[in-house]
């Protein structure tokens, strides 16, 4: 008899049909022998209808009281879930984060779990009752509702399955696993069937978006082998799980891209210490993020500093700078928003050295120019014009040979 | 520097527009030094469609999981409301019925109101906070959500008023106070300036739907001074007051009528020890309240036994009957859903007689045949046939003289 962990997202609980089809996919499981807790988001489009409202009361609504309002969403499934669960005749209990308890710092609206009371949620299992609780949120020591900000429910699964010591967390989405690059645009992806915690947080942070990076991240420190699967479908997903249990693992997992990025580069800054803080600072004090970072340096003490920000974040970020290269007589700021970068994961990059001239190859044999290079122990990604994205995604995909099947294991 | 409790219900509150016109009604009171506690609904519409998706989920919804999933519209009302105050700069906070705490026994969805906790509230109105209540809602010692019915939040606003020892309790309506009688029945149906807690008790039970019965019931055991009024309007509503603190009675305050009963009579009952009970113990197993019963005994040891039930019942409580009088070798079950009952309530008949014969006068007078009779202390009502309801209500209303003002205080 196993402890499952099941989450479901927004779309898998978009209205009381779907509902009642996911409790019946988690009551087969309970009526095979398993001990069941589920762990669900707000019905999809219910927390942005919230935010909305919240937006047209407030300019920049209250953080407490924005958490409030949006936690009333995963209230709302998870009591329609229990219903369904005993529709079907078998008993249920719904859970909110304060009433299971799921204690959080006061972060309103990105709070992060302190610790996990399971009593309640035992005393539920050991009386038969699937529990169903309400991913997304917890409670203060002062009692105040908290939320984990977007892709939290993931986490407050992952947390649940490591303080519960489950045997498994499940992870069901819209698709049907981890792919070794988009299939959208290109055809050839497969279905990756293990992969590393890390691999797995790297592709999160490059922008794959089928599990959120903290819940990887909580999965990785308590070793929690999490299940990304389809809630459409009944096929094996995608297992998340410590490097060791993978028998062998590929040179390159999975290839990734992000459009979500400019380029900006502010040019001849004179090199002197505490030039680069001075405009760095300006840039996170306006809450913006800055990923990669390059600097060349020139002739004559004159430097060239180019660096990634959101391409949200383009405009503001290039008002800043504007008046920051005026401070620091820098010559000029150019940006550019229509670049992508494209990233190679794979752990199997720790043993063997030549992947990154592998892939600068392939770019150069397609004729693409890379802007910007950045590597990790088990990623290297680039940049370049984003006009060349699927081109280089299908070339990469070839080239490492993503398309063959490289773990022949059954699971489940 | 009063202390005001002030509930809005899901009219009030319907839209974001609606939530940030009543918080400025709201924080116009805290600026003339009031300290200020809102009672807030779930905006209107919103309770029905979430009882809509339980009643989707599960033939009879579960009462836990009905409260889990029903006190999620309060959440949304008063967090949006917080963000209101907030956003015309002054500071508010919102607080659910388990943060209060507002402690309920474990009756779900007709829970009552067992004890409040003021600390949390009081600690935040010492900050210059308006304290931003969800009603309808409180906690089991438990830990487990619970919902006090339909009406729930004028109780939950008096309950705090009362727990609170605030100086009033405003009621806002989409009317503008108590009537004579209904206007839309006699035009010259005036607004009660003063009225008893008992005239209220005995018109909210005989239907008037403007305040629940329950908030009543508790605003007189604590003697909370109850004003309703407009949300609308500025002008004064109706205050609910210890009698005492009128200062002359009317005989008669106010004209009611339910058209929302039906009358059955079980014909020529053998008159024996028990036969009632046999009668009424099936119905009230089935869940069906009886009001009003006459028993007019005949010749030959027979009886008729006349009663009314909610004509939602009729059908139902027919059925049953059928069964009983078979039993009970009765001749014959009849009835009648094309019924009023028409009641006068009032104070003053505690120490006038002739209210009643007064009223069977006018009826006569107007040839309206009286069905059945019932009286209590303050109150004295007629069951007639449907339609003449409005000539009845008229014809009272102009007998007692209630357009003519009571009151010539001032309040407020």
């Amino acid at each position: 008899m196993a402890l499952i962990v099941q989450k479901f997202g927004g779309t898998s609980v978009a209205s009381t049909e779907k509902i009642a089809a996911v409790a019946k996919r988690v009551i087969e499981k309970h009526r095979e022998g398993n001990r069941m807790v589920v762990v669900l988001s707000a019905m999809a489009g219910e927390t942005d209808r919230l935010i909305g409202m919240a937006n047209s009361m407030q300019h920049i609504p209250d953080l407490r009281e924005m958490d409030m309002l949006i936690s009333s969403g995963e209230q709302v499934s998870i009591a329609l879930f229990a219903m369904a669960v005993k529709a079907a005749g078998y008993d249920a209990v719904s859970l909110l984060g304060d009433q299971v308890a799921i204690r959080t710092d006061q972060m309103h609206t990105r709070a992060r779990i302190a610790a996990i009371d399971v009593e309640r949620i035992n005393t539920h299992l050991e009386k038969g009752k699937i529990v169903v609780v309400a991913g997304f949120q917890g409670v203060t020591d002062a009692g105040d509702i908290t939320t984990l900000g977007r892709g939290g429910s993931d986490t407050t699964a992952v947390a649940l399955a490591a303080a519960l010591k489950a045997d498994a967390c499940e992870i069901f989405t819209d698709v049907e696993g981890v792919f070794t690059t988009d299939p959208g645009v290109y055809k050839k992806a497969r279905k990756i069937d293990y992969i590393s915690y890390d691999e797995m947080l790297e592709l999160a942070s490059l922008g794959a978006k089928v599990l959120d990076i903290r819940a990887v991240s909580m999965a990785k420190r308590f070793k929690v082998p999490v299940h990304v699967r389809s809630t459409f479908t009944n096929t094996i997903g995608t297992w998340v799980v410590d490097e060791e249990k993978i028998m062998e693992s590929m040179l390159v997992s999975g290839i990734t891209y992000s459009k979500k990025e400019a380029r900006i580069t502010v040019k001849k800054v004179p090199d002197q210490p505490g030039v680069a803080a001075k405009i760095f600072l300006p840039i996170s004090d306006a809450g913006i993020l800055v990923d990669m970072i390059i600097q060349n340096t020139q002739d004559g003490g004159l430097t060239d500093m180019t660096f990634t920000v959101p391409r949200s974040d383009y405009e503001r970020a290039m008002q800043i700078l504007h008046k920051v290269a005026a401070d620091i007589r820098a010559e000029d700021v150019t940006g550019d928003q229509e670049i992508t970068k494209v990233s190679i994961v794979g752990v199997g990059m720790r043993n063997h050295s030549g992947i990154a001239s592998t892939m600068f190859q392939i770019m150069s044999k397609e004729g693409i120019n890379m802007m910007m290079v950045s590597t990790s122990e088990i990623k290297v990604s680039v940049v370049i014009a984003e006009k060349y994205t699927e081109l280089a995604v299908r070339a990469l995909h070839d080239a490492f040979a993503l398309d063959k099947d490289n773990m022949p294991l059954e699971v489940d």
